[in-house]
C-alpha cells in the first residue's frame, strides 16, 4: 500500500475540519458563549495535526502518487476516525462532556449520523457545541470525503476510489463521468434540500438555531436535537415537516439528479423507491392501528406512527413520543425497520432497501432453481439483470453484517442491562439509528455503559456508516504492507 | 406435480407410524397404565388414515410413478405434518394433554427434535406417553423418511429425491451409490450408538426406562426428559455420559461410516469436525471461567459449562442447571451457539457448522476480491474447491434463515412476554434447541403462549428441522399445480 499518500491525504482532510468548526465557532460568538475558546482549540488541533501529518508524509519528487481501491478504503476509515478524535476535543476542553471517551462516542455518533447520545441533560449544553454536534450529522450524512472531493482538486481516478469506499449501497454509480462533478452535484442538491427544510421549519415557528439543528439532524438522518424530548414538544406541523424530510433524505440522491435532468420516467419506475415507500406505508398503518388506544385521536396515532416509522427506517432517531412504551408488535416492526434502513445512495444507514430487494429476489430465484434444477433465470433489479458477482456480493455482505451484529452483541453482553437493551443498542449503533429500546430508548441514553462498551459501540457505528469493509481493512495488518 | 404419487407415498409412510407406536404401547402394557388404550387409538388412527389415503390415491396401471425433487420436498413436508397430527392423538385422548394444539406442539417438538415443551408438570405424565414423546426424538433425529427408505423397497432415484429433502446440510452425500443402502447404514450406526449410550447410562444407575428416555433425547438431539429439572438430579457420571454423547450425535454421520471403512485420515482431517470441536472447547472454557463464582468447585463449573454448551450447540436442550440465571456474557454465547448448531449430516439443528465455515470463507474471499479486483481465488472446503452455485446457495440459505427468524419474531411479538423470551423462543424453536431464555428458559415452559403462537412456533420447528425449503414449497400453490 502507498502509505505516504494515505497519510498525506488524511492530513489534508483534517485541515478541512478546521474550516467546518467555524460554523459552531460563529454560533458561540453570536451567543457570547464561553465554549468559543474550546472550539477554537479544536480548530487549532485540526490545523496542527493535519499540518504535521502532511509535513511528515509529503511525497517527494518521483514518489508514486497513485491511489487504488485499498488506499481508498484506508483513507476513508482513517479520516473518519481522525475527524471524530479531533472533533471530540471541544466537548472535553469546554468541560461540557468531561470524559474524552464520552465525547468521542458522541462525535462518532454525530459523524456517522447515528444520534446515539451519552448526554443525560442535553438542554444544559451550550448552543455552540450543540451546533457542532448537529453539524457533524450534516457533514457525515453525505460524506466527509465526498465533501472534500467536491471542493478540492484531485485526479478523477483517485477520487473515484475514495468515493466508492465512502458511499453507501451495493452499487455506487456516478451521476456524471467525473467523480468531482458528481460530488459537487450531490452536495448542491443536499444543500438546497436542507435549506428548504430550514425555511419550512422557520415558517412553523422554530428559531433559526432550532431550525438548523433539526434540519442538520434530518438531512444527515442523524437524530441529535436540542431538547430532552427530541421533537415531542413541537407542533404537529413541525413534526410533519420533519417526517416528510426524513422520507426525502432516505431516497437515493441519484433520483434527485434524474429529476433535475428531467428523466422523470426513470424516477417513477424506481423499484427501490416504491419498495421503500411501501415499507413506510405498511409499517405506519400497522403501528397506527396497534397504538391507536394509547392516543386520544386517530390523527395523533397516525402522526406518531408515521414520525417514528420514518425516524427509524431512515435511521434518524428523532422521537415525538416514547416508543419504548408501545407494545411488542409495534416495537418488533421498529426493530425490523432498523435493520432494513432506507435507500442506497441516501444519507441513511441500515442494510438498505436495494440490498433487501436483491436478497429477496435471489432467494426466489434459488427456490425456482431447486424445483427446476436445469432452469436458468437471472435476477433483475431496476430493469437490469444483475451479474452473479453483484448478487453474491450482496449475500456475503449480509452474512458479515449479521455476524457483526452478534459479535458486537457478544462483546457488550456482560453489561448489566437486559437483553432487549443490549441487543437493540447494537442494532441502533451499527445501523446508525440512535435510540434503541429498553434503557437506550428515546427517553434513555447510552450513559450507563462502561467506557469499553462505548468504544465498542463507537467502532460499530463506524462499521455501519462506512459499510463494514473500510474499517475491517484498516484493522488488517496485511493491507498495510508496503508490497501487496 | 405428481399429486397421486405424493399422497400415495405419504399414506404408506403413515402406516409405519402405527408400527412406531408399538414401543410406547408395550411400555404402557408393561407398566399397566391406562394410557394403553389411547395409544392403541393412535395406532388405529394411523392405520386408518394411511389406509384411506392410499386407497384414494392408488396409482392405476399406466400412471406415471416417477418422483422428482419437487415431489420429494412435498412428500417430506406432508409426512412430517401428518406424523405430528396423528402422533398428537394419544396425548389428547388420554387426557394427559387436554388441548389438541398443545399436544400437536409437543409432538412437532418431539419429531423435529426440538424439545420445547408446554408441559408444566412432566413428572405426572404416564410412562407410556413419556416413552412416545421421547421416541419421536429418536425417529425424527435421523429422519422419518430415511427410516422408511431403510425398511421398505423403493426405486433408487425416488429415494434420493426424498432423502435429499429430509437430510440436513448444504451438500447431501450418499455413503454408497444406493440411497436405500445409505439409509440402512445410517440407521444401523444410529442404533448402535444409541444402544451404547443406554448401556453406559444403565451402568451409571439409571433404570432402563430412564436410560431409554435420555438416550433417545440425546441421539435425536431432542431434549425431552422425564424430570422437571431435566438432568439436574443425576450424578456427574451420568451428566458426563450425556455430554459426550451429545457431542457424538452432533457429528456428521458420514464420518462414522468413514471410520467403519477405515478411512481414518479422511475423518481426522475433517474441517467441520475440528471447527465443531473448537467451538465447543472455546465456548466451554469461556463460560466455565465466567460462571465459576456461581458454583462451589471448578470441576462443577466445568461440568455445567460443558453440559450446557453441548446441549445448546447440539440443539438438544437438556439442562443440568438453570442457565437462565447465568450472566449476560454466558447467555450471549449460548444464543450464538443456538444459531450455529452442530455438524451437517448429524441429528442436530441450527445453521450447521459447515455452512458457517463456508460463509466465513466466502466472505474472506470477497474481502480479497475487493482489494485485488482482478484476482481469482476459489473457496475450498474439506479439501475440495466449492462451485459458485453451492457457495451462493449457502449464502441465500442464510439470508432466508435470518429473514424467517425476524418474520416469526414479528408474528409472536404481540405476546405479553419480554423481548428476550420472545426472541429466544424463536431461536430455540427454529433451530430445534428447545429451551430458550427468560420465561422459556430451562425452568420455564411454552405453556404461557396463546394457541396461535404455539401453531406459529410449531411451523417454525418444522421449517428448522427440514431446512426451510420443503415447508415453503408445501405452502406454495404453484408447486401443487399438475403441470409445471
Amino acid at each position: 500500500m502507498n502509505r505516504k499518500m494515505v497519510f498525506y491525504t488524511c492530513g489534508r482532510m483534517l485541515l478541512l475540519e478546521a474550516v467546518l468548526l467555524t460554523l459552531p465557532l460563529l454560533t458561540a460568538i453570536f451567543y457570547r458563549e464561553s465554549c468559543f475558546l474550546s472550539i477554537l482549540a479544536g480548530v487549532a488541533a485540526a490545523l496542527l495535526c493535519g499540518g504535521i501529518i502532511m509535513l511528515l508524509s509529503k511525497p517527494k519528487e518521483g514518489d508514486v502518487t497513485a491511489i487504488y481501491s485499498r488506499e481508498g478504503f484506508i483513507i476513508t476509515a482513517l479520516t473518519w476516525v481522525l475527524y471524530s478524535a479531533i472533533g471530540a476535543l471541544p466537548f472535553v476542553i469546554s468541560g461540557e462532556i468531561p470524559s474524552y471517551i464520552d465525547a468521542f462516542f458522541e462525535t462518532v455518533s454525530g459523524f456517522t449520523t447515528t444520534g446515539a447520545s451519552i448526554l443525560t441533560d442535553v438542554e444544559s449544553m451550550s448552543k455552540g457545541l450543540l451546533m457542532w454536534r448537529s453539524f457533524t450529522h450534516w457533514v457525515g450524512g453525505m460524506g466527509i470525503l465526498v465533501m472534500v472531493l467536491a471542493v478540492t482538486p484531485m485526479s478523477n481516478d483517485r477520487s473515484m476510489h475514495i468515493m466508492r469506499a465512502e458511499m453507501p449501497g451495493p452499487v455506487v454509480g456516478k451521476l456524471v463521468p467525473k467523480a468531482k462533478q458528481t460530488a459537487k452535484i450531490l452536495y448542491i442538491m443536499y444543500f438546497i434540500l436542507t435549506l428548504l427544510e430550514i425555511i419550512l421549519l422557520l415558517i412553523g415557528g422554530m428559531s433559526l438555531f432550532e431550525a438548523m439543528i433539526y434540519s442538520f439532524g434530518t438531512a444527515g438522518t442523524g437524530g441529535f436535537g436540542c431538547y430532552a424530548d427530541s421533537m415531542g414538544g413541537f407542533s404537529p406541523y413541525l413534526q410533519w415537516v420533519v417526517t416528510v424530510f426524513m422520507f426525502i433524505f432516505g431516497i437515493n440522491f441519484n433520483l434527485y439528479y434524474l429529476l433535475l435532468i428531467k428523466r422523470f420516467k426513470a424516477v417513477f419506475s424506481s423499484e427501490e423507491l416504491w419498495t421503500y415507500a411501501g415499507i413506510v406505508f405498511i409499517s405506519t398503518a400497522a403501528i397506527a392501528v396497534n397504538i391507536r388506544p394509547l392516543y386520544g385521536t386517530a390523527s395523533e396515532a397516525i402522526r406518531h406512527s408515521a414520525f417514528q416509522v420514518m425516524s427509524i427506517v431512515s435511521t434518524s432517531g428523532f422521537a415525538t413520543t416514547d416508543f419504548n412504551l408501545w407494545n411488542g408488535f409495534s416495537k418488533a416492526i421498529l426493530v425490523i425497520l432498523m435493520i432494513i434502513g432506507a435507500c442506497a445512495g441516501s444519507t441513511a444507514g441500515g442494510l438498505k432497501v436495494s440490498r433487501v430487494i436483491m436478497l429477496f429476489k435471489s432467494v426466489k430465484c434459488e427456490l425456482k432453481r431447486m424445483l427446476h434444477p436445469r432452469s436458468v433465470s437471472a435476477v433483475r433489479f431496476e430493469g437490469k439483470p444483475l451479474d452473479r458477482q453483484t448478487i453474491s456480493g450482496v449475500a456475503f455482505y449480509f452474512a458479515i453484517y449479521v455476524a457483526i451484529i452478534f459479535a458486537v452483541f457478544l462483546a457488550i453482553s456482560w453489561e448489566p442491562f437486559d437483553f432487549e437493551t443490549k441487543f437493540t443498542s447494537v442494532l441502533a449503533c451499527f445501523n446508525n439509528v440512535g435510540p434503541g429500546l429498553g434503557a437506550v430508548g428515546p427517553a434513555g441514553s447510552f450513559a450507563g455503559y462502561s467506557w469499553i462498551t462505548k468504544l465498542v459501540l463507537s467502532f460499530s457505528m463506524l462499521l455501519g456508516r462506512l459499510e463494514i469493509y473500510p474499517m475491517l481493512f484498516m484493522l488488517s495488518p496485511s493491507v498495510w504492507r508496503r508490497q501487496m
